[in-house]
């Protein structure tokens, strides 16, 4: 999204009166999403921008908007060469990184920070925006598994979406011949297929020791939780209470 | 989404004055998806329908409503029962049969109908719509696999996905102790994970070979396509050339 | 075996004054088995009809008929097309069907239902006949897994071998082409194959905990049972005292 | 079975006035098998022998009794200790060895001597009796791979079943304290699951390259032979001139 | 290494004065080897051969000579045909053989025992020398493994090993034909490599169980043990008492 | 080994007269190696530097040392933290990362650049020292893969192998937590199996095809080629003329 679309497609976003802006986008700190940032800052209305490893150049100015930001080094660019380009090889692409950002906590990390401010606002407070960097060593400190190995294949598995990014960046803006940077996009989704099956491994242990840690929305909002799998999920009260 | 919230969000889709109307949604015959049919019909303008399975219910009402339709059999609904609404469980699921979609040629088929129809529109053609429900025959019979056995697995990866959808209907709408249909969604979300599993490895058959389709887009909307891994995209017409 | 077989058959077995006659057979409702059936049930000796999902049919002609049954909807036909029957592809579809059924229970059951009829037999009372469908629920209720996503699993094998079952029939009973039909039965062998590896991993996850039920029988014929590997297998009267 | 089961059981069979009589058992040496050997012998019907790796020992005297042998010396005895006498657990390493035995190409040489013989009987000629032990070197020299490392696997897993073999041998007649025995039991139920799975392997290879070799049987009992999926059993005769 | 190398090599390690001295050969019978035992034998400085299975014969001179040995049953000979002398295919051989060797235990038995050698040494103490043949009994009853399926994969690991030294042996030694001994190293290797997976599976077990045994030294050379994965080492001593 | 080390041990090892000197250490830059390489300089034999990534930062001085050097960027320190230096655990890692620097091609670039390097002196020429940084995109031109699959997963493996680096670096020269250091050696340790795993993937590529190459020496040293595994090596004239 260059900033032409940016200025057409806000205002419709901003006729809806929202509570709370999210906005998504690789590398924050390009001209669309500059620009977006700025329209929602100007605006008054909270906002939260997510967006990759490029992203962090951004940090400081993204303070100095007032926006919360949650930028996630492991959620690594396409190999956005034409030989890959293709529906079908993106469609796999992404389902390999949702599987990774998923299990390794990434995704528990996000919900949870809108979560917060999504409750302070329906209840008039004024929410506390997120500063986060989701790197590998906060996916040791915030990962929800029972079993070490567990955590340490989960870190393993994003330090490759890490590593995808790496060499997608350079197959995508350093290498210019096709014969090198075919390989490299190449490399780079084999990476994100192991990245996968590494993050699989890890839920699959506390599978096998039936630890996984499910937190279900209650029908009112609030976070329940829940391990073992044939018993019901429970408020947090109630979970940190039967500890 | 329920009828209401089909007559509040609509109108604001017919501000945007659109070519094409594409509405995906589970089971096509529920009140809501109905209502956007309805309204679509009425509009004018050309509307596609997604569904699932369920939704084969509605196919001569769709017809009579000069709707196009895709039906995919093997898109799954969810375990949507309270133990498994967990953004992480969710996620996971979701990329599962992602991978499935993409790779059995389910996606391509969709893009390739919705392709047809865009390039009619712009022509100034009346667009043939879709009339197709995607089961595991026109999987067999439309897939872009070399080996057959890649595509003897990737019909069986379909005939999975159409298997969870079986057991998470039962799930979700028949069993109603939760003993019981915890271990029917558990089972439905295992039976996800490794069709994806086999989707995986009917492509890794073809990357063995060196022989995976990819269809990039060129840069003004044609499909191009290529199958070894170095060499570059080509139209349609030169490829057949070349056969 | 067609009918003739069987009147040809059966008076060589009667003349071994058998206490029990225990009859297995695809589809119990095809002339042949139904032929064995009429004849068990006319001779007065205990009979246990042992068949597949199509024999559901004959269901209540069996129990008018006196005798008990076992119906297995997770025992699928084999790809009997010309193409596929070497003696090498069915003793590995064979393979791992047996896998399937043994590890989700389904041997456990039979043989437990069996022992019961042997054992009342043997001590002068009237056998309680079986009167099972074994479904996927029933491997649910009744396998003996410590971990319940490997009971999920086992739940899962038993799905897809009931896929089997339903791809098999389309391709042996309803599609003529071979070129329709090799794919479909190669797609089912896919899938059993498949089964079996992930039975197999439910019971590695059993290995994994140390939980392996094994129930040897006693030189009496009575059943023992032992789950941790260094123990040795004690009778049920110990082990529920145990517990 | 004892010689007294066999006294009582033979009987039966020679009443059937048999053409062919084959013999399977562990170790032909064993006072049971070695008693029907005898009797076929004097018999004068022609005998096949079929045989594990101590059936050996009997090769002059089988072939003084002119009856044929097919010795196989990856056929392994079960683990027949106390612990696993467990229907589930016999079942299971059945399913694992029949793979084995199935894809490495036992069962092809077994049937096709059979087959042989059959044949000769037929058109009233006098069968030649197989005398073969099936080795790791015949598995080398008849199994019918086109890849050569799918052949090495083959044989790697037809290694692994005379490895079983020589474990459990120690643990059923060796090792006299349960928790000594039961780990090498175990152990050599470890290795027939992963010989199964090296075979399946193998066959991969095949199948990853289309070219698995089938050879159904014709309506009239000949052999025919294909390997492309897609295309028909045909005679051996036009399979060579095509070569 | 002939006996001349010896001549050559051996005293300028003897001019380093050593305390202690380890050969390390394939069969230790060998000229080469036996010339090393003999000279350390008469020197008068301990000496340990480390050898594989051939070496058993040499045990009672061995014993003779006042040297202690390990001999490791499951340390194979390489395929050394001239087809696989190939550097990488000889890394991967050793990087297979050296895993099982790890996890299987051998590693540990060997530096405990050198352990108890070397510091009998630092304290003046005459060192008892280590008389151990490391087969699949010794890996059953001295391998760490909490689990016992983890300890029946490393036996059937080890198991693997010396099938691999038994047709490596076949195939240089015995074999004369390169279209009979290819295949029978082809076949080591992949047992070799089956090998390394069977070996790696039982530790993952441990890991699932978060109970991997670790020995580091503590600064002063005595060990220490951990098993949970976050626990620091501890001395034997204080191990012992928590238990 | 620290400089002392090296005084004592270096001038043992000029002693031998040696024609050529290659050291191997982690980075070369420390004081330990930097000594040993200015031993080697002023000793006018030729030299080669064999380091891993942090010794990028000394090529300029061994350029000026007239040293020739390899720096292997995918050839990672050791988990060197007191919890991990458990020789079977680094027996383990040290297995894996063999595997991968076979696998990916680096042992075949080291071994032909000293194979140049000796044939020169032989041949009584200056030899030419190699000076190469072995990463990422020279795995890409100079490895010996047909399938460009199995190059793009060897492509991975190394990249897996230089993230290793980077997370055991932050693991033991920055995080000072014990709670913090040990998950970040396990998701090392993780992933330099999964690289090993990758990379064994890419070599079964190759088999699948049976188009391995190996490159054994001839007996008078020079490289001999092979690929089809029945066939025997050729010398790289016969080779060349043979495509």
């Amino acid at each position: 999204m260059g900033p032409e679309d940016v200025e057409e497609a806000l205002p419709k976003i901003f006729e809806l009166n929202p509570d709370l802006l999210i906005v998504i986008s690789p590398n924050t700190a390009l001209p669309g999403p500059a620009k977006v940032r700025e329209k929602i800052s100007s605006s008054g209305i909270p906002g939260i921008v997510v967006s990759d490893a490029p992203g962090k150049k951004a940090k400081a100015e993204i303070e100095q908007q007032g926006l919360g930001y949650v930028i996630i080094t492991g959620d690594p660019l396409i190999g956005a060469r034409k030989e890959f380009l293709d529906p079908v090889e993106m469609a796999i692409f992404n389902s390999n990184i949702s599987k990774v950002l998923a299990i390794t906590g990434v995704y528990r990390i996000l919900h949870q920070e809108i979560d917060k401010v999504i409750y302070a606002i329906e209840n008039g407070q004024k929410p506390v925006l997120p500063k986060l960097v989701i790197d590998i060593n906060m996916i040791r400190d915030q990962s929800e598994f029972n079993n070490p190995y567990a955590k340490a294949k989960a870190m393993a598995a994003y330090g490759l979406a890490e590593k995808v990014a790496e060499v997608n960046t350079q197959a995508c803006f350093i290498e210019k011949e096709s014969e090198k940077y075919i390989f490299l996009v190449a490399c780079a989704h084999e990476i994100a297929q192991t990245a996968a099956k590494l993050a699989e491994e890890a839920r699959e242990i506390e599978k096998y020791n039936d630890s996984v840690v499910r937190k279900p929305h209650a029908k009112d909002g609030r976070s329940k939780i829940k391990t073992k799998l044939v018993l019901p999920p429970v408020f947090d009260e109630e979970w940190t209470q039967k500890k």
